[in-house]
C-alpha cells in the first residue's frame, strides 16, 4: 500500500479540525439540553465530553471535502458529523452497561453508568438516536438539502445505528462471548458493529457533498473495509496496549474470553489483516475515482495507532 | 362529556380492526428478521407477540379515516401504526429491564428479559427506534407521500419516542420515585412518557391522510390530554386491579413508591381528573373541526378500563 506522509498528513488534518469537531460536539450538547431533562443531559453531555479521537466525524469531513465538497467546510457539515459521534458515544455508553460489557472505565475517565447511573445510562442511549437523527436532518436542511437527500440521510444514519448495523453487530459481539468463532464470522460481526457507521460516516460527508451514486458506493465500501481494520486494530491494542493509550481497561476482552482477531490468527498476521483492510479501504475510494491524500492519511492512522 | 355510546362502538372498532392490526404486527416482524440477527429478531417477534390492546395504532388509524383519509384504509397505514406499536413496545421491554423497573410480568407473560436476557432486551430497544423510523418512512413512500410527509412522518415519531419525549419521560419517572412530587410535575412527566407518543399515533394518523395543519394541531392537542387521561387511568388500574386484566404485576407502584395520581389526590379524584382528560381530548379534537364517532369512543374506552 502506497501512501503520502500519512501520520503528519492524518495529525495535521486532525488537528486543524478538533476545534471545529470540538465545537459542533458542544453545540449539540447545548441543543440536547434545550429538549431533554436537565440531569439526563447532563449524563449525555458527560459521555460526549469525553476526549474521543472524534474519528468519525473527522472522516465525515474528510469525505465531504474528498467528495467534491467546498474547502471552507460549512458549520452545518461539522453538526452533520457531530451527530455520528453522538450515535458513537451511545454506543460506548451502551456497551459499557453492567448487562453488557461492564466496564468501569472509557476514553480514560469512569464509565457513564459508573457516575450517573445504569438507569440512567440505559435511557441515554435510546434518547441518542432520535437525537442524532433529528440533528442530521436540521444540519442537512441548513446546507440547502432538498428533502429527499435529508431523509436518505437520516436513514443511512440510523441503519448504520440500528439491529442491522451496529446495535446488531454489538449484540452478536456479547453473545459470541466464550462460543467458538471462526475468522468469517468474527469479520462478519466486525463489519456490523464498526464497519456500518464507519460507511456511514464517510457515505454522509459525501451525500452532503452531492457525491455522485458511484462515489458514494465507494466511500461505503471503504468505511467497511475500514471498520474491519480500525477493530483489528482496536483489539490488537487492546492486547499489547496499556489503558493510557487505550483509554479503557486493557486485556478485558481475553478476560471475556472474547474471541478477537489477534486471538484467532496471533498478533502479527492480525496487524498484516489490520494493514490488508486499509489498503482495501483506500482501494475501494480510488476505484470510484476519489484520489485524496486526507481520507487516505486517515485510513492510515486508523489501523496504525498502536506503533 | 358527552358521547356517543362509546363502550359499544370502541368495541366494534377494536374488535374490527384487530385482525389487520395484527396482520401489520405480523409483517412488521417478518421484515425485523430480515435485517436484524436472528436470535434478536426472536426477543422482538416475543415482545411484539404478547398480547397487547394496539391502543396506539388503533388511535392512528381512526384518526387516518377521521381526518380525511379512505374509509378503506390502505395497508401502508397500518404498516405505520404497526411501527408506532414498535415503539410503544421498546418503551415496555425498556422499562421492565432489572435496571429500570425490574418487573417480571408484561402483558399477562413474563417479561422480555427474563425470557431472552438482560443483555438482549437492552440492545432491542436501541435498535426497534431505527427500525421503526424506517418501517414508517417505506409505509409513507408506499401511500405515495411526498418526501417532505415522509421526512416530517420520522421527525415526529423520533421526536416522540426520544429525550424530549417518551424515553425522557421514562427517565424522569424513575428518578422520581421515592422523591415528593405534585401534582404538576406528575403531569409533566405523564405528558412526555405517555402523551408524546399518544399525540404522534394521532398526529400521524392525520398527516398520511392529508390533515390540514390546524387539524394536524388538534389530533396532537388531542393525543396529549387523553395520554395524561391514559396514564391517570393505568394508575388507578395499578392501585385496584388484578393482574389478569393489568397484564401486569399490581401494586408495584406503591411498592417502589413511585408517585401516582391516585396516591397524590385518592382514587375518587383520581377517577375524575382521569374523565375530565378525556373531555379535554374530545374538546380538542371538536375545536379543529373533527367531529368522529370513532375517535371519541376509543377516548371512552382509553380511560375507563377499569369499570
Amino acid at each position: 500500500m502506497k501512501t503520502v506522509d500519512g501520520p503528519a498528513a492524518a495529525a495535521a488534518f486532525l488537528d486543524a479540525e478538533r476545534p471545529r469537531l470540538e465545537a459542533a460536539v458542544a453545540r449539540l450538547t447545548k441543543r440536547l439540553r434545550s429538549g431533554a431533562p436537565s440531569a439526563l443531559a447532563d449524563a449525555l453531555g458527560y459521555a460526549l465530553g469525553a476526549p474521543g479521537k472524534r474519528l468519525r466525524p473527522a472522516l465525515c469531513v474528510a469525505a465531504y471535502r474528498g467528495a467534491g465538497g467546498s474547502a471552507v467546510v460549512p458549520e452545518p457539515v461539522y453538526d452533520a458529523a457531530a451527530a455520528i459521534e453522538l450515535i458513537h458515544t451511545y454506543s460506548l455508553v451502551h456497551d459499557d452497561l453492567p448487562c453488557m460489557d461492564d466496564d468501569d472505565l472509557r476514553r480514560g475517565r469512569p464509565t457513564t453508568h459508573r457516575v450517573h447511573g445504569a438507569a440512567t445510562a440505559a435511557v441515554i442511549g435510546a434518547a441518542m438516536i432520535p437525537a442524532a437523527c433529528a440533528l442530521l436532518d436540521e444540519a442537512a436542511a441548513r446546507l440547502g438539502a432538498r428533502p429527499g437527500v435529508r431523509a436518505e440521510a437520516v436513514r443511512q444514519l440510523a441503519s448504520a445505528a440500528g439491529g442491522g448495523g451496529m446495535v446488531g453487530g454489538q449484540w452478536l459481539d456479547l453473545m459470541a462471548e466464550g462460543q467458538p468463532l471462526d475468522v468469517a464470522r468474527l469479520e462478519m460481526i466486525h463489519a456490523r458493529k464498526t464497519g456500518a457507521l464507519f460507511a456511514a460516516s464517510l457515505r454522509l460527508g459525501g451525500l452532503l457533498a452531492g457525491a455522485s451514486p458511484a462515489a458514494l458506493d465507494g466511500l461505503g465500501a471503504c468505511g467497511v473495509a475500514l471498520g474491519l481494520a480500525f477493530q483489528i486494530a482496536d483489539d490488537v491494542l487492546d492486547e499489547v496496549g496499556v489503558p493510557a493509550v487505550l483509554g479503557k481497561t486493557a486485556g478485558r476482552d481475553r478476560e471475556r474470553s472474547k474471541a478477537t482477531y489477534p486471538a484467532l490468527v496471533g498478533l502479527e498476521a492480525a496487524r498484516e489483516r489490520a494493514a490488508a483492510g486499509a489498503a482495501e479501504a483506500v482501494a475501494a475510494l480510488r476505484q470510484a475515482g476519489l484520489h485524496d491524500e486526507v481520507l487516505e492519511a486517515l485510513i492510515g492512522f486508523a489501523v496504525d495507532r498502536d506503533r
